[in-house]
């Protein structure tokens, strides 16, 4: 390669100093055809505006070595409410605005967060983490020595089982921050569980994996061995940075796909057996209670799942008119591997049309699905409401079954793992309602 | 497709309850191969330190509605120095933590900012973006108007063409984040300005776009049109939230690869002429002046680069010993296209080895580079100090100059657009220092 043709194609496009143009003068302004009632450009008083701002200095940049958002952005926050909290926010559960969410990255500010026992905050030089039990060479490991086996870093959700979890019996939550936002989205770091297994030596008897937290609950769940080897991490990275106090700083286990309370935050150590630990997270809790009695177990996947992020009920139509051609946005995932696609119905699940997937498509990672859809005359196809819902499957071969479908199997007893199609229906003034459609 | 599928496996799954395991005792702990003087495990008091943790609640979820780092991450932050704020940290530079950077998305609160004006605090229901000149249609838009627009969501590094700029003629910083923290890198969403000059007809005579910042710089550059119709963003979303105001809350323009000045901040008018306009900051600065006092002009891409993260002089290896075998980490990154590959150094440049390319690699995004590395006696390699380089190649053909290369075409009175390899020298004690390798 030849190092200077940079440099060359520098000298190439230097041009002469001092040409300056004529200034154009601020034509007459108007609408586009994207907005139909020409709603925008006309009789605006935008250039005014502009002479406010620009009038004084702003903030030196030394006064924020760490940022944070605007103060317009004061509602785009995580929310609880007692009805997710059993009467104590330590343990509890504060939802991510996914209405407001961009892309396949959720800010670390904003993760959904999950507590059995409140946020712990533990002194990194203070962590070890124990990994011990059927191994070669049972250790003792601080941070820094953590953090010396190889890293890798890969983008995944994580969500609670429990999402959508409080609507078997029917919406609960007119919003979609509420029945949808048990999750969220990162760009982990840290190390593959099989790398330290290879240096430390699995015994092959080894089948099962305790994951102990170091926060008050001494959350404890246990794992199977094909998942440690497959894909698991022990990550410290998040978006970049440290891990946030709230996502278990300053490691915790990542298992991507799978249920995030396996994913065991403020982590102290793993220790390998021939049999599963049954702690009482896996037993009273995480797992599917049927119509018969019995519950399920040792059943951790995620399965494919999707909603409508825009419009919502946060976020409706109001100011959007008939004709306007506006974007329908959503979000699609799966536990078990890579979305392959996304349908999405306005009829509440009778007809689809496909949805286009955006950006990067990923395995085991939120992936983002639009359709350009023209507003129909109040808000209504052939005569009827606008009942929007999406379907997504991936390339494990799933796809969402309908709320008749999975209540058929599942009855409405069980709290986790509901994925079943969502419905969102729009009003004639473009308002947006959490409804449910079933015919048993 | 089958949707009872999963349903299914939840039954297959089912175990019985309470089949409990003896507990396993704690075995002896010892170290791994991957400490070759067996730091870890011995003689650790770890269990003795976890007791102290989990006695009481930790917090409760709904007091962190926005997150923010653990307070022992309070080294991690952006820097300013008078160095590069010309006695006004209003018109300045903070520089990202890149030493501390993990995979290839910085966390907002971290992300590289300049101002030449200070930070602006813009009303976004006040925010009116003007585009007009040579358009059929005029516009005014409001933000919810260019929210209407398809959404478009990309991975870019933004990068400030001085990077690295104070050290042509030789290290000023010993320190990565000073030397090479101008810049950082996000998922950014918008719409592409294709997408909206389709829908406003841009004349066929138009050349060039003015953009129009509405903080008090009026920070203002024109951009050749094949820049616009080819990949040019107004970006609203970062990291899956809002702009921050460091970064031109509401809406910036993203050029991606291009110089970060031209990525105009608080945007508020985009004009479409036949000429390029010459504003200040594109005649008195962000030209590369030449030895003949001269200075190139329209030269906008930031080239291939590279710089080594780790070990850093603000995170050396002085935990490190003889025989230990350690990841060298660092970022590859070209505003012309995607990174082929990474060349490092041990050698101060003489020789090479391959680096590999780690995670996502995309195009004008960084891509992170690893290589494992036994540590030698005394950090000397054939009886001579450690001086580490790396070197990146990208798809459009380019490699990094050497310091020599680069200087015998330029000379070193430019301040921007250095891209030459960097040195970092490795102390027998495994301290890093910042050192520069050239014979002319």
């Amino acid at each position: 390669m030849d190092n200077n043709k940079s440099q060359e194609e520098k000298v190439l496009a230097r041009r002469d100093f001092f040409k300056k143009t004529a200034a154009v003068s601020v034509t007459a302004l108007a609408g586009t055809s994207l907005f139909a009632n020409e709603s925008a450009g006309t009789g605006d008083p935008a250039i005014m505006n502009h002479t406010k701002w620009g009038q004084a200095w702003g903030d030196p940049v030394d006064k924020v070595p760490y940022g944070m958002p605007s103060k317009y952005e004061h509602n785009v926050v995580r929310r609880a409410t007692s009805l997710l909290s059993s009467g104590n926010f330590r343990a509890s559960i504060a939802v991510t605005p996914i209405q407001e969410s961009k892309g396949i990255i959720t800010p670390n500010g904003l993760f959904f967060s999950r507590s059995h026992g409140g946020v712990a905050h533990i002194d990194p030089n203070e962590f070890r983490l124990m990994i011990h039990g059927l191994v070669e060479k049972p250790i003792v490991l601080t941070l820094a020595q953590l953090k010396r086996y190889p890293s890798v870093t890969r983008t995944h959700f994580i969500e609670c089982p429990a999402n959508g979890g409080q609507e078997w019996r029917g919406p609960q939550f007119n919003s979609v921050q509420f029945a949808k936002g048990f999750m969220a989205s990162a760009e982990w770091t840290g190390v593959y569980l099989k790398t330290i297994l290879e240096d430390l030596g699995l015994k092959p008897e080894a089948q099962w994996m305790l994951a102990e937290g170091s926060d008050n609950s001494k959350m404890g769940r246990t794992v199977p061995i094909d998942k440690v080897l497959d894909d698991a991490m022990i990550v410290y990275g998040q978006n970049g940075e440290a891990l946030r106090p709230e996502q278990g700083y300053p490691v915790r286990l990542l298992l991507p796909g799978w249920e995030g309370n396996l994913c065991v935050k403020w982590l102290r150590r793993l220790e390998f057996s021939q049999e599963p630990w049954y702690c009482k997270e896996e037993t009273s809790k995480y797992t599917d209670l049927k119509p018969t009695g019995k519950a399920i177990q040792h059943f951790y996947a995620n399965e494919v799942n999707s909603t409508v992020t825009s419009p919502s009920p946060e976020i409706p139509w109001t100011d959007i008119k008939e004709g306007d051609v506006v974007e329908i946005e959503g979000l699609a995932w799966s536990g078990m591997g890579t979305i392959t696609g996304v349908d999405l119905s306005f009829d509440g699940g009778k007809n689809f049309v496909e949805a286009k997937l955006k950006g990067l498509v990923l395995p085991k990672s939120w992936t983002r699905w639009s359709y350009m859809y023209k507003i129909p005359k109040n808000f209504q196809e052939n005569g009827k409401q606008i009942i929007l819902a999406s379907r997504a499957m991936d390339d494990a071969g799933y796809i969402q079954p309908t709320i008749d479908q999975e209540v058929g199997v599942m009855g409405v007893e069980a709290v986790y793992h509901r994925n079943a199609i969502e419905t969102w229906e729009v009003t004639e003034t473009g308002k947006v309602n959490h409804v449910e459609i079933r015919s048993i």
